[in-house]
């Protein structure tokens, strides 16, 4: 029987239980207890099927210890460019987000009124950071923050997409030279991203103030470019047709300018190839906007080249990017497809090398290979947000924009690709080094008290360790936790051996020839002979 | 003027701005923006006078690298002693929740209803932990968690309580022989509160059965057991006149009864001690509740001896704990007043011997010491809460009890202990190891492409460097950033020195004679002179 199928069967058994209990008039503690149950095995039926309804997930200690070690390997690319970290409350006042997100404000979840402000579980890091940075006057920061946000959104687990997830986002507020802080986060993101060793991907890159000057040389309208940049930004899930669909049906643009966007759009490549079209466009370069963006993008290239990031970058003219805050350059890493590896698949020397030569021209069947990994990272430089909450906190003539500029990592999908890697038996939850053992067959054998006593010796020497929390422990059951804890060493204590002030310890990692039996020392050296096998002082 | 004085003057000013605003029929959304701000004000301002409304906080960097370090020390003890780690979500069904926390079960903050099923914030990690045992049918788990939990609670935030906190748990829950795991949890208390150096502290132990039996043996009706243990728990905070009128006056216990529960919460002392005195009462010890809690608790101080741990117990009879779930053994760590350390006070060994011997007697004063301070670390064992959840999940005939024990550290206060012992200006938020310095005065001589190249180099190298992202930056800014941000190292390029393949190190940190003005090197021995200086392979 599947999981799914016994999940199935005690959602139906439970519903029996409630029913009986209502039947026979049951006490309402007893009967709160077992609807309890009943919507909770539900709920695990509904995630388990791949349709929780609240799209949320318990981690178990195997997949703690896969995220642990993406968290550790992130943090370090973040610490190692100077970034601080902040924390901010999960929840934030309602006034605080509303009106940030555009369209997506219908998935903040909201706290019930139960008198005090209203609040909202934060929808993103960015927000609270922009509030953070006004509200405490800050001038300059570079920050990393790792927490969870969340969204009202139709859970697809299978997809990633829940509605409580982890953001791991790195940003620096300041008033700097143009594009040395931009340049620096795309490089976090292919660190980030090449440590990981999440596969083949590529970053694309785009300008805001490119974009919407080719919005006005196309002749989009001035009230309809954000809606219309909104349908570009589907490019990357749709086909160019039904982008263009979307414009001339539902958002009423004229059809001779979606094809001119739809030429503009088609453009990408590298950074020279890109450039050098732009400039050849006499029409956008009359543009004052798109001078400044390709101004901008040309140095971004510059200093790109020295960051030797290069050749995972993609000048994509189709990446709008959703949220309405950005100001200036605009990306998004996103893995490619063919590379993404199946748990099976032997683990390779990382692909670093981004696919990207042969991609004009077809646009669609390139988007469709990408459609079920997408996006993994993504930001931009967004100059206005802090603005929009210092200005009222300094009242007194301090001017405080704070031009900002950062990267998200989305770490439920970097998650299931990294997990993906290891069998559930390979991965160590713990980090016990040492289980001790008896091997007596009667309680007066099983040495209960110099087990503790050898444990509490071994921990005070900083070494982690445990025994059997048994009187008399069976010995397999104690050879058994040492291979399914993956714990690498014993100490084997016997009655006799103990009485003439000896210990055995015994290699359970590898099957060291010498030792299979264990070597004797003397319970004297017995820290001493461990921290040497363990390597530490 | 005060930072509160300042905010004051802040909030009338932007009320100003929000008045004006109405007058003049602004625009809802510049309007909707200026109220935001002066909420945030007023917030900023509640919070500063120590009574923010919805009682959360900002953590600074300086504050994360408190956290993180007391972070790192809490879970260095646990997994010393084997624990796996697991994450719940932020929120629950609300009915897992209600039913659990007795009269605090006011205190849930519940999510607003937008559709699907009523969810609440977490309370505390144990009713989680209980749900997630049952959910997965798991038999065995020491699992801790280091997480935020959320109670509607009156803040204090001078005195720690907010309504957002972390929670630092540890628990091992599972079948096995009596006490072992019980007094290993107390090991991991004194450990962890010893690492972290926070004073000097004592740990009360009572057990809920020896609790019981007094209260049966005073002559406490059967129905009113629960409410008279709420009262002796005040016994921390009130004194015991206090207590005896809510036992006689609002819970209308007979005056006798009271005096009679009187005499018995007055006993505590050392294991040794209290066990003798409670076999001296055989009024008492004809309870088959006593009998079997002496039993247990004879057990736990054998085992507490061979952990070294019992200069740090004390056995009290007057602790009472909360919460319902609680079924055998409970303690509660709390800080000795006197021992506290105010930020001026130099750095002292730790003192680990808890005062606890001359005692007897002087409870109100020796109460009163503490009430400022409070509890640190509490727990206790629960059998039966995992049951309450499984006994629905497995319904052919699997028995799924899952007895418990755990220890949960308060972490607000413990922070606040540690932050004081440090001046704000002493603490590293970053882990920059190096700044790349220029000293020229010109665009060209500031050599911003060659700063980021030897960044580069750097970070490919895996040594945490920073430079100034200006093409021109000044010099003074440059070293103020090293002293400032705590930067131990600088490599400082010139035009001159660069183009004969040099650079110099300077110590940033100490001030190394022989290295006053920086030394100078082979820029290509760069790497590996800094890496020798820094200590890594």
């Amino acid at each position: 029987m599947s999981d799914i199928e016994q999940l199935k069967q005690q959602v139906e058994e439970q519903g029996v239980v409630v029913r009986d209990l209502k039947a026979a008039k049951a006490e309402k503690a007893q009967l709160d207890e077992q609807v309890a149950l009943l919507l909770a095995l539900k709920k695990k039926l509904q995630i388990a099927s791949g349709n929780g309804d609240e799209g949320t997930k318990d981690y178990t200690p195997k997949e703690m210890a896969v995220r642990t070690e993406i968290f550790r390997t992130i943090t370090s690319v973040f610490e190692k460019h100077g970034a601080v970290t902040i924390d901010t409350p999960v929840f934030e006042l309602k006034e605080i987000l509303v009106g940030k997100y555009g369209e997506d404000s219908k998935l903040i979840y909201d706290l019930k009124d139960q008198g005090g402000e209203e609040c909202s579980l934060r929808y993103d890091l960015t927000v609270p950071f922009a509030r953070y940075v006004a509200q405490n006057g800050i001038s300059n920061i570079k920050r990393y923050h790792l927490a969870k946000v969340y969204r009202r959104d139709q859970p697809a687990i299978t997809k990633g997409r829940m509605r409580e997830f982890y953001q791991c986002d790195y940003d620096i507020a300041g008033v700097y030279d143009a594009m040395i802080p931009d340049a620096e986060c795309v490089r976090v993101a292919v660190n980030v991203l090449s440590e990981l060793d999440v596969g083949k991907f590529v970053v694309k890159l785009n300008h805001r103030k490119i974009l919407d000057a080719i919005f006005e040389v196309s002749g989009v309208p001035a009230d309809k470019i954000r809606a219309i940049s909104s349908a570009v930004d589907k490019l990357d899930k749709a086909p160019w047709a039904e982008v263009r669909r979307e414009m001339t049906q539902e958002k009423g643009l004229d059809a001779a300018v979606a094809d001119r966007i739809g030429e503009y759009v088609q453009i990408s490549g590298s950074g020279e190839e890109v450039l050098a079209r732009l400039q050849a466009l006499p029409e956008l370069m009359a543009s004052a906007k798109a001078q400044e963006g390709v101004k901008d993008m040309s140095l971004f290239f510059r200093y790109a080249k020295i960051y030797g990031i290069l050749d995972y970058i993609s000048f994509d003219m189709s990446l709008a990017r959703g949220l309405d805050y950005y100001t200036g350059i605009i990306y998004e890493a996103v893995l490619v497809e063919e590379n993404v590896r199946s748990p099976t698949t032997e683990a390779q020397p990382p692909a670093l090398v981004a696919k990207k030569s042969d991609k004009k021209g077809k646009k669609d069947e390139e988007d469709e290979s990408q459609v079920r990994v997408g996006s993994i990272a993504a930001g931009g430089r967004y100059d206005e947000l802090v603005g929009m909450f210092s200005s009222a906190m300094h009242t007194k003539g301090k001017k405080t924009d704070v031009p900002c500029v950062g990267i998200s990592f989305g770490v439920e999908r970097i998650f299931s690709i990294v997990k993906a890697r290891k069998s559930e038996a390979e991965i160590k939850a713990n980090r016990t080094q040492v289980y001790v053992i008896s091997l007596g067959d009667t309680v007066e054998d099983s040495l209960l008290e110099d087990r503790m006593r050898i444990a509490a010796e071994l921990w005070d020497a900083g070494i982690a360790a445990e025994f059997a929390y048994k009187i008399k422990p069976r010995k397999q059951a104690q050879f058994d936790t040492c291979d399914s804890a993956i714990i690498p060493w014993a100490i084997i204590i016997g009655k006799d051996e103990l009485s003439q002030g000896m210990v055995k310890i015994k290699n359970m990692a590898q099957k060291v020839e010498e030792e299979k039996g264990g070597v004797t020392v003397s319970r004297s050296d017995m820290i001493a002979e461990l921290k040497q096998r363990l390597q530490i002082n």
